[in-house]
């Protein structure tokens, strides 16, 4: 035995190095279940528009759990009465264990398919695998106990929303590491500022008055990482790209395609047959050497769309003042006298379809506010407090904007109208 | 026409922005096979290592290009006489494509299969591609011109050491790079300090006397990333894991094995037979999912290897003090009897091996030395003015490292005796 | 002559190195009027907050040139045709010398003696000084049209702009300056982004619509960093002691008090007869070395108030819910009775007060507003197309702060009563 | 009482926050003798050459406390045993005060006085101050312990070495902070890869031998500054100056002079009578605040030399290939007939003569070398291991300089023979 028995480490880019003190978090990270992370993207296709965030899930899921051990380690040593240190080991390992179900480019699978990465990441939890076994080595109810925190019907509210609030270990992980890889570094905030105004109270955690500029600093660096990054539009056509892809292999296949190349787990998610073991073989290296493989498939729609992912050549988008049906149905004529499909080679797109929000106040159960700690003891819900945060909560008013190949919108095309032309060029 | 009829810009996590003024560069960025770099890894298995070493030489690529812009135009700037005006669009060009040749783990496969991606990057240049397209637009014999550089085959030797010499703007992008993303910054040095004290002169790049620190201090930078990264003990693993991969699908392929999944260019490359339009489907996403789908393979090597390499169940090494053959035969014997193939299951390792040098002052045509510029006109070599870079310079002085499955090292293993194991156990 | 005949640089912490390729502008800097910032700190008080702070107008100015040569070779390289090119080297040399007129300590000097530094800028460019006789060898008018510029009266308003406005050279560097130092980092923005926005427009500088994100992400800087170091309610304390020593000095010298050290600059400061030559000799070196000198005069209330700032034992403040008048008479009193003047013991402050604002959208001539250039070419004031830039524009509402000796402020003091008491613990 | 009694932090540029935790450390930083470090820059007269290095012994004083701090936290936190708990408060208590006694431009001051900045720092610690009372607090022969670490005559060598010794928290800080103000960043090494490697063994620190290439890393990070900040000519040159006007002011006050300006502590300075009261009093504000109202003094001399100072008008430097004394005396004579008095006109420089150096593996009492811990528990000295290091140790080969008024090296100046001029140019 070494006569170095310390700590492990991971050294990262974003938090210099990932501290790992117990070997059941150790041993989480080794399952085969947890590597596979390695082999889905964080921002799935956004190194389309940002080269840089080739980052995994793996890399965020260490961050994640780097975050809650500081965060718990801050409440250890200012000794917080409001913080139930026997839930520590289940912070980390949920934390770390929170993404656990996501499948390759998750939020265009999950539109078409309907899976869930959170339900998937239960199975996994749940199921016969690695993670479980190392689960039930704590104890026989741990792994339902992890399950529990990430869909969010664990008792103990301030547990879940260590791991999924609005001011959660997760959303400032990836905050980080997406401004960190992609290089837009106006989304970087100050974690250590965070981490010292945070605290435990009445079971949830609050931020204490003072903190309130280090919320806002936050909550500034959210909003310029979603107009910047997360809302920006050649991303959106990558993912309108990439669902179309997914929707005419499931059309073709539903109608008995014979395909150049179809492995056992993307049959079964075309069938709806999906089991944990087949799901976890779907990962993004799969996915993009089907489409490779499919660029010779002898589906004229199919073949194009691989092409255009793989080589990047997306669809162009205009932006309309407004939106008007007729004007819309003459658009797709001439998408098709153009010789496309108008169900593949069109779409209309409002970025507040999106599941982000940069923040809001409402109090419904997935997105607890945040709340300042005043020094009477009464909490009080950010946006009440603070101006900035105001203006940038609710719903973002983002434009339409129609997504087409770009011959559809080049001068002069033959098929579009002089008046079309006029109405995509907008304002 | 926009109003704005400003240069294109990449947002980079390195060098913040990557300025495209010509249209031959925004072009040739857009071919097919300049995207195909995104899905080749820029450090190989070193992921597996660092978890943040997971950019491309997509990325990689667009960083070089920028180093080689940026040291022209400070050229251009300055107005040195010995710097061939002319000559900017071809570097940049060289500059931009001198990794196209890549192929997926290229440092394993050329081990197996023999294949150079120097070579690789003339046929693209060359062939029937579309980057060939875009370079003939410039002039027909552009694409030759470009193939000379990259080959180091062209007359003009500063125009070639840009790209490829001791201090080229290929060596500093990845240095920068592979510090950004590992986390690893002690392998930053200051490209701006560089850029102020190199320039060309009598037909090579030199540095202004006083700037010989500089260079110290980015080459102890090398010498840090190659001693922390490149030759990490755990990457190595990962590479012989996969280099024994193939040489086992080779085998197999060669005694007609029947494979679960064998596209056509993964069967061209066992053939020898690869064509250009095959070698641009070879990509690590085609080959991490034919090791995925070989995991269920009935030969029992290839499924475990495979596994070992996605599940990182790497091998494990020991560092005895010296080899003997008596040894060596000894441990293999071992490792049969406990029912491993040494073929595939045991390797011997020495870090000189690799392709890597931190500094050699030796006058081969492939590694010019650095050379000093005196006030009087004459040149230095650097290693003769320096003590620093003397101590790091010339071959290195790694152990000794034998690979094997981890169980081989357990202490007990039956089939161990105990001679070998106090052996293994080095120092 | 040297054979590198290049450029000059200067290595600097924010922008790397500054670079000198006039000869103009490097004589600047080696007149005795510019070195003498060196003695001058950028943000008077604040190291008695924020240690780091330590930093001087010099550095400060270094960066302003260093901006406006930026942004000048931007517009240059861009051909933008709105941009005067002939006014390339006014700019540069206003930019540089745009704080030369500053004092010790300016906004407690211009409070107490009525000195502003902008009119002392202009009788250092235009008097018989080192700067000027440079100046003048550009051109005999060439020291009134600086002097134009810095004192906002240059007919051609886009060079004063950008030197002083919502977006100035000045106040990129500072904000940038400022957070490096402090450490403040929630201050940094990202400068090449807004470079890459900007633009000259029919006699102004205007921000090209797609860039107002970049622009709300420097105003929530400037935001940050007004409330986290400049209201900083410590660096407020500090600047009332200040204000006081002098105040109470210029009183005693009125009253013909004998000091025991009074150098020629201070006593013309108090007499109100400085000249230029004199008022380059006061620097904060020369009012500290008073201070020291001075905590042995024999005035109590003088030399208590000096130990104060030099030993770091500031005024206390609380924070009342409201003023009132009878309150602050009866406070006033219990300072009397406690053995303190309320004149140079008791202040009351308004953040407000301050000269800083984070934006305002007004239209008056000091504060032009910043402007979005839309592609049809028409001009948009930001917070009206910016949710958050409103939220910060307009006069910020900080709380009224009682400042008065530590003493005053400790539960139980005799003199002060329970209503008092209970009033100044506020909310 | 507050309900968050927390641990009080600082904000610090280079350590991000500086977390004091025991009220000893806090009424140590809140003593007249330690704010008065803010009026003594950390690196002299450096802020001539780099215009960023303004920073004070105050900030250095306080991140050396921090990086002690967490030092002994690491040491904590693995329990190693050889750290002897029980003496945690002294080491931080010394890490603190050990530049306590610095005077102004302590260089310049000890050379021209032999004043040891040590023994005033037992002094003031030993003496009737401030300091002593807090120390005193703690436990009557506190003070004399801390002294004790600080002279290094503290048993303990462990304890003392944590505050001076080749690997400790006062170099460690101030390389940090000496890049960080200057821009240096070639300077900065891995603070937190150095805490993981270092650890107590044996009654001394120790580096775990796989952190060889940290220390390395760390030791070319030192020769670097050295070689680009400390050893600056132009620094160089600074020092002369002050050296020379604080000689010509002493042989002036020796010979009766009247000054324009003499406060006690400056007379006590000469007369050699300075006690603790009046040296604490002496602060570069008082030292700038004297050579400024000097430079009006009738001696010619002096107050040439103060304007040199304050209008950084320095001496400029000659390289000549070797020293002669014939050539050396041929000079002065020149210099004796442009005007200038050689004494003060003069001066031979080798940066060898200063009191740094990179690394020496020498066993002297105060450089300790830094041994590594091999596994088998045997220590070896780093430049036994290590190439690098030991190409960086021993005694620096820099040039001879010798410093002139410019005057002297302009060609064609008639005073200087062509011979004398050809030697001065050098190779």
């Amino acid at each position: 035995m070494s006569i170095w028995p310390e700590e492990k480490v991971f050294k990262d880019p974003v938090h210099k190095y990932i501290y790992v003190q117990e070997p059941v978090i150790w041993d989480l990270i080794n399952t085969r279940e947890f590597q596979r992370l390695r082999r889905i993207r964080q921002l799935g296709t956004s190194y389309l528009t940002f080269h840089g965030a080739e980052h995994s899930r793996f890399s965020h899921s260490l961050g994640v759990y780097e975050i809650a051990r500081k965060i718990i380690s801050q409440f250890e040593r200012n000794r917080f009465e409001d913080w139930p240190g026997e839930e520590r080991l289940l912070c980390l390992c949920a934390a770390l264990l929170h993404d656990i179900g996501h499948g390759p480019f998750s939020h265009s699978i999950e539109t078409v398919f309907g899976e869930h990465h959170e339900s998937w990441s239960c199975r996994i939890i749940q199921g016969d695998t690695e993670v479980n076994r190392v689960l039930r080595g704590v104890d026989p109810t741990f792994p339902d106990r992890v399950a529990a925190v990430i869909c969010k019907t664990y008792p103990r509210e301030i547990v879940v929303s260590l791991v999924s609030s609005q001011l959660d270990a997760d959303r400032m992980d990836y905050l980080l590491r997406d401004a960190y890889c992609t290089g837009v570094n106006y989304g970087m905030f100050d974690l250590e500022r965070i981490l010292r105004v945070i605290r435990p109270y009445r079971g949830q955690i609050v931020v204490k008055e003072s903190g309130m500029h280090a919320v806002e600093d936050y909550l500034t660096s959210r909003y310029q990482m979603y107009w910047q990054v997360y809302f920006h539009p050649v991303t959106r056509s990558s993912e309108i790209v990439l669902r179309n892809i997914f929707a005419r292999a499931k059309s073709l296949y539903e109608s008995g395609h014979a395909f150049l190349f179809m492995p056992e787990s993307l049959r079964r998610l075309f069938d709806g047959t999906l089991d944990t073991e087949h799901y976890l073989q779907l990962d993004e290296a799969l996915a993009q050497a089907a489409f490779e493989l499919w660029t010779n498939d002898k589906d004229p729609i199919l073949s194009d769309l691989c092409r255009r992912f793989l080589h990047r050549k997306l669809f162009k988008y205009a932006t309309p003042s407004k939106l008007d049906d007729a004007l819309l149905d003459r658009l797709r004529e001439s998408i098709r006298r153009e010789g496309y499909d108008p169900e593949y080679y069109m779409q209309v797109d409002f970025p507040k379809d999106l599941s982000y929000d940069v923040y809001r106040s409402g109090r419904n159960a997935h997105r607890k506010p945040i709340y300042l700690l005043k020094r009477d003891g009464e909490l009080l819900e950010i946006s009440e407090a603070s101006d900035i945060v105001r203006s940038i909560s609710g719903t973002t008013s983002g434009k339409h904007r129609i997504y087409v190949p770009e011959r559809m919108l080049e001068p002069g095309n033959p098929y579009v109208t002089a008046e079309t032309e006029e109405w995509l060029r907008g304002e």
